[in-house]
């Protein structure tokens, strides 16, 4: 990982504070945000909810702001929520850890408005505490998770939106999926030289903005020992080794495809600065091999820096204190890095 | 991992020897064995292979013995050589780190003579240094690999060979393979209720000799989340977790089909004793992440405990005393903890 780069401070988003969406009422989220604001995480940050859920999951005094600028006003020991307008009554009322569908209804609310500030210049980036797909779609959502409504609200007006990949990310490694949420034989489908290319290529654009003009990226093959010269499958062969060219002949530093089974590793000990995964699964078993806790989700392809942490609303342990913040924690410091690296090109 | 449980000396091996093969000549297996040998690692263990080979890996002093037996009369700091008759002659004239028949052919002897020593009774275990595929290929071996022509020698007279499966372990995480070497595509189509339950029952006979009566088995499944209630593949639900079911009912400890993502995660932290993998790299992904020099493999369903290092002869670097022994020593310390168990039930 790159060191802890802050922007000067003559950078233009450097005073803008991060924004923290609440995520769903009913889950984990609400009393993620108190913890990792006891231990000192959110100096710099805004919570984007509702100011009772914040204090019903532990929040001793909540200062209600009105603009994410009015942060610095906010006195130590308050935490800071900026409440959106329109959600619904009574939040705090519902009981922890069922599908409800004004936690939907309000967690969309506030991701909504994350997106409106940060593109209007009023935030930095976009930490979004955990949603249930479940509330979200009884809301009458037409997204099935964060990827898709970020990317549909960060299109532009009349535009189609723009392509999006997931990566995940801790301390060691950072992987990038090709595919995410499809059966493994419709991922294998769904694999071609154009969907490798394209995700190198937003793999590349990201990741120059925030670690090194030209990341060194692996990609991994599809097949065991990435197909033994075709013994094995002929993916490698037919399109994934040419999309690597192709990108090569773009000026990005690809490289591979390479055996799946030992280009994680390789990744670790500092070969790449990052692994293009094929498949969901080929990609996160390494990154959550030593621990969820470390992980942290970040959206590439958005014109904004967004992460989450890696893990859902865990309703079974809801309300009862027992929830770790690590990756929340994780997720914050990586927004930090990432949105102070992005602005460096601007200082050319 | 289990301790080091060594038989006690009534047990009827325990005084035997390992009984650990050349590998390929030109590669690295001669020197790691050499380089094990200074560690102190092959004070139990014969070597079966051609002398001249070990002297010019770098054996300083060779004892030339006739049987396993001998292994005790032995002086210190001699290297015990079992000289396997029929080798071909100039082994060891011939060059570092290319493919050649003739090592292929004594690659393939050594082999073929562990297996007889050991079911005669003459040693408690093989472990096998890295050959390279081509050259037994071109000895006319028509066998891929290792674990094809140890089952293949350990059938009884007139028998199929036994089912094996293969096994990947560190000190961390054991892992065993339901398919191996085919295309991701072809390994979906192998995987049925049959392969799923067969590989449960060589698992757990294996490890229930050595390790506890009763292994917690996790099985993972094939597709994202285990398919999320076969929205992502049916696979799951149309024969692993009947596989896994009908496992319990024969009174076998499997769990499952879990998220694949986490499950070898939370058998590193001690929730399983070992994890059933559906592919290839699924399962050698995690095994190899933490660094092949700790990987052992493992061949179970064998009737004979046999174990190798996790990587191949590097004819790159063959010759060059760069070769790590960490992993062939992995495999000594495998094959010997697995010898001393086995054992157990016969004292019951």
């Amino acid at each position: 990982m790159n060191g802890h780069v802050l922007a000067p401070s003559s950078s233009p988003s450097a005073g803008l504070p991060l924004l923290l969406t609440l995520g769903d009422a009913a889950g984990i989220g609400p009393e993620l945000i108190c913890r990792a604001f006891e231990q000192g995480e959110l100096h710099d940050t805004v919570v984007l909810g509702d100011p009772s859920v914040l204090r019903r999951a532990g929040a001793r005094m909540t200062a209600v702001i009105d603009s994410p600028q009015d942060r610095q006003q906010v006195p130590p020991g308050c935490l800071p929520v900026l409440a959106v307008p329109g959600l619904p009554a009574g939040l705090a009322q519902l009981p922890w850890g069922r599908v409800d569908a004004r936690c939907g209804a309000a967690a969309a609310a506030c991701i909504e408005a994350a997106v409106r500030l940060v593109q209007a210049g009023q935030g930095r980036a976009i930490v979004t505490a955990p949603i249930h797909k479940e509330a979200l779609a009884a809301a009458g959502s037409p997204y099935p998770g964060h990827t898709e409504m970020l990317q549909a609200l960060a299109a532009a007006p009349g535009q189609a939106p723009p392509p999006v990949r997931m990566m995940l990310a801790n301390d060691e490694l950072k992987v990038v999926l090709v595919t995410i949420h499809l059966s493994l034989r419709s991922a294998i489908d769904a694999l071609s030289f154009d969907s490798v290319l394209q995700t190198l290529r937003i793999a590349h654009a990201a990741a120059a903005a925030w670690q090194t003009a030209r990341p060194r990226i692996a990609v991994a093959g599809l097949n065991p020992h990435a197909g033994e010269g075709g013994l094995f499958g002929r993916e490698e062969i037919d399109f994934i080794q040419p999309a690597v060219q192709a990108a090569r002949a773009q000026g990005i530093d690809a490289h591979g495809p390479f055996a799946p089974d030992t280009v994680f590793m390789r990744a670790r000990r500092g070969e790449f600065d990052l692994v293009l995964a094929m498949t969901h699964d080929q990609g996160l078993i390494p990154v959550k091999y030593l621990g969820v806790e470390q992980g942290v989700n970040v959206t590439l392809g958005l014109p904004f820096v967004r992460t989450s942490p890696d893990h859902g609303t865990a309703f079974d342990i809801a309300g009862t204190g027992q929830a770790d913040p690590a990756s929340l924690i994780a997720a914050l410091r990586m927004a930090r890095r990432l949105a102070a690296a992005d602005l460096l090109p601007l200082r050319d």
